[in-house]
């Protein structure tokens, strides 16, 4: 089992599966990390890591059809069997996601279907929930919205801030994601229409 | 502090908040129980805890706004401070809201924003969500909508259906709808926009 990660920043979750896969816990190699901006520093984790690395900028491609191409023929060549987002701030093109078919996994820092989008912990607090969460999926073609694989509730706290709240969220991501990753690598992730089922 | 709780079935969120009141938890003495069902359930458990009840059908009136005229002429007769519905499957008039602003509050079975409506279970499990819940709430204009009190997050099994998750959610339920009446009766929610505070 091989994954690409792909990173546009600080790379947390990133470290959580370079740990995970180091301790053996995730039964897979990471084969390659793509990061959008090469400012991030997720790629000083993967080249502590020992990780190939591959940095591409938007800006060099003349479309974004044509970037994400680049991206899919380095998968192809190392030979990449799942693709994680990991903190990715672009999205797929449709092609992509075709070609990687139930192939491409998110994590989102809310409990989907609640709050979609990039300001999940700000609009949880702004709607007053009590819980929030964090969200593994598979990514199809609309935003934050394919199937499920794993939950994990958060309670918010009465003097949260979006800081504090991102903290402890950032925390239960770290162990939800290697946990689905892990589960995918062994091949017990079957995906019937919506619903995610664990063999 | 006087309640009154609205029903049209089973009554057992109604059993709970009577159960409550009982044990001293809730500080509290149900004033009244309203049915818009004549052959519910929870017009028995009124009455074998010795409540006030009263029944109503909606096809003895001219309007829904003269049903609940009659309704609100009965809470007011007997004092009420805080509308409980529990089960109960009418929508309140605006003019009812406006009445008995921040003093109606609601349970749903899922964790709102998410699964708004009357089949929150079955949705949550078409969704293929792993982590549902339950969330007690203020009651304003729009369906499901209204300043979130408490919420408990309910993790979906592997094989549960319809059937054993509600279950799971009563059980929630019957300990979560007390605990926010008491915290309404004992005066430490504060309404602060969309969000309720603990003081």
């Amino acid at each position: 089992m091989k994954i690409a990660v792909l990173c546009s920043g600080n790379g947390s979750n990133l470290q959580a599966i370079i740990d995970g896969v180091k301790s053996g816990y995730i039964p897979a190699e990471i084969a390659l990390v793509v990061s959008d901006r090469k400012d991030a520093y997720a790629l000083v984790r993967a080249r502590e890591a020992g990780v190939y690395r591959l940095a591409l900028s938007i800006g060099d491609f003349k479309s974004r059809e044509d970037f994400d191409r680049e991206i899919m023929k380095n998968l192809k060549a190392r030979g990449v069997d799942l693709v994680v987002l990991a903190g990715y701030m672009r999205l797929l093109s449709p092609e992509f996601i075709r070609e990687y078919s139930d192939r491409v996994i998110n994590i989102h820092p809310a409990l989907l279907p609640s709050f979609k989008g990039t300001h999940a912990i700000r609009d949880a607090l702004k709607y007053g929930v009590k819980v929030t969460g964090v969200t593994v999926h598979f990514v199809d073609e609309e935003l934050d919205n394919g199937p499920v694989i794993l939950q994990k509730a958060v309670d918010i706290r009465e003097d949260d801030n979006e800081e504090t709240l991102l903290e402890r969220v950032h925390k239960e991501e770290h162990k939800l994601y290697p946990e689905a990753i892990k589960l995918f690598a062994e091949g017990k992730l079957k995906i019937d229409g919506r619903r995610v089922a664990r063999q």
